[in-house]
Formats: structure tokens, C-alpha cells, sequence
């Protein structure tokens, strides 16, 4: 069975390689992820991905929302509110993210 | 609808995060769709992606046996003969994959 479609040594027509493009990183995902569950502030974001230093989460959400996977949007309050949401786009990418927590849990948990 | 499992604030017990750890980085996830159509020598993967260096595919590839994603088999030949295999554990990141696949025809191609 061909499950995989031939990328014809050409990763910039390869479907599997634009999106890894996209989503490669750990940090990148986890956002994607954390974005599934809705509308999050950016000290939300910053709560759940410990480890993640302002700059890199600013980078990655910058990065996404180029790719057009989540949206950002500001609010004028005192302090200013700002929020992230998931794209349509990005809503298709939970069907990965998905495939990926099927994995995990058959695989590496309780390991 | 709850899709994606509440991580408990702790990445070593999420199964998106523990799957992220393993196929992070754009060369792995390449390596799992070029050994998902069979049996591969590291000619063949070397070739099939450009812009590896032989060092890096030696790392991945060393990586992904450690992982128990794929094995390495030797054959006493002259020139010893090395092909690399999916286990089923990495049989089963194909479903990974094949989501990125549908994800990346419907929005990055041809655009």
C-alpha cells in the first residue's frame, strides 16, 4: 500500500514537508495545542509551556500567525488585552496534532 | 468538544509532547515518510533527502532505532549492506504523517 505520496526529490512540492515546515519544534505544536481547547492570552500560553522563555513564545506566535495558523487579536484596555485563536487553518491542524496523542498514548505512556 | 487532552501542566506525561520529542525537526519526520513505502539502504534515504549531510542522517537515523521507531540491519556482504526498517511503533507514526500529508494538499500547495 502507497500511504506515502512520492515527494519527487523535491521537498518544496512535498505536502509532509511543508507542513513540517510549519509545525517542526516542540514549543510550535504545544501552541497549536493549547490553542485547540480556545482563546488564550498570552500569559495563558506563557502559564502552560513551562519552560518557554517571552521571546521564544512571541517568536513562535509571531510565526504562526505569518503562516496564517492562528490570529492575534488586541483589545484597547487598561492593560491592553491580547488574544490568540486558531485559524480555520489551524483548526485543521488539530487532526495532526490528533494522530499525534493517538501515538503517544499507545506508545509512550506508562514507559 | 475536549480534543485534545488537558496536559496537567506537565509536558512528561502528555502524549502530544512525549510523540513532539521523538519526531521534532523536519529531517526525522522525512526519514518515517521515506521508510514507510519499505526498506531503505542510507544511499537511498541520503539521496532521497537533499540537503542531508551524512553526519545529520547517521544522528537521526541513530536516534529513531534508540526510539524503537526503526531497526538497523546489517548484512555481511562486501560492501556490508545496511538497511533500515520500520518497527511497528513506527509503522504506527505513519498515521502522524499521512495527517500532516492531507493537511499540507488542502492548504500549501499550489499557493
Amino acid at each position: 500500500m502507497e500511504l506515502i505520496q512520492t515527494h519527487q526529490n523535491s521537498d518544496t512540492i512535498c505536502p509532509i514537508a511543508r507542513t513540517a515546515e510549519i509545525i517542526s519544534g516542540k514549543w510550535t505544536l504545544l501552541i497549536i495545542r493549547d490553542l485547540a481547547s480556545g482563546v488564550k492570552r498570552f500569559n495563558q500560553l506563557e502559564r502552560s509551556l513551562q519552560g518557554i522563555s517571552p521571546k521564544t513564545l512571541s517568536e513562535r506566535l509571531r510565526s504562526l500567525e505569518v503562516d496564517g495558523v492562528i490570529v492575534r487579536q488586541t483589545f484597547a484596555e487598561v492593560p491592553p488585552r491580547v488574544e490568540y485563536s486558531l485559524t480555520e487553518k489551524g483548526h485543521d491542524l488539530v487532526c495532526v496534532i490528533e494522530s499525534m496523542r493517538s501515538f503517544g498514548n499507545r506508545w509512550l505512556c506508562n514507559k
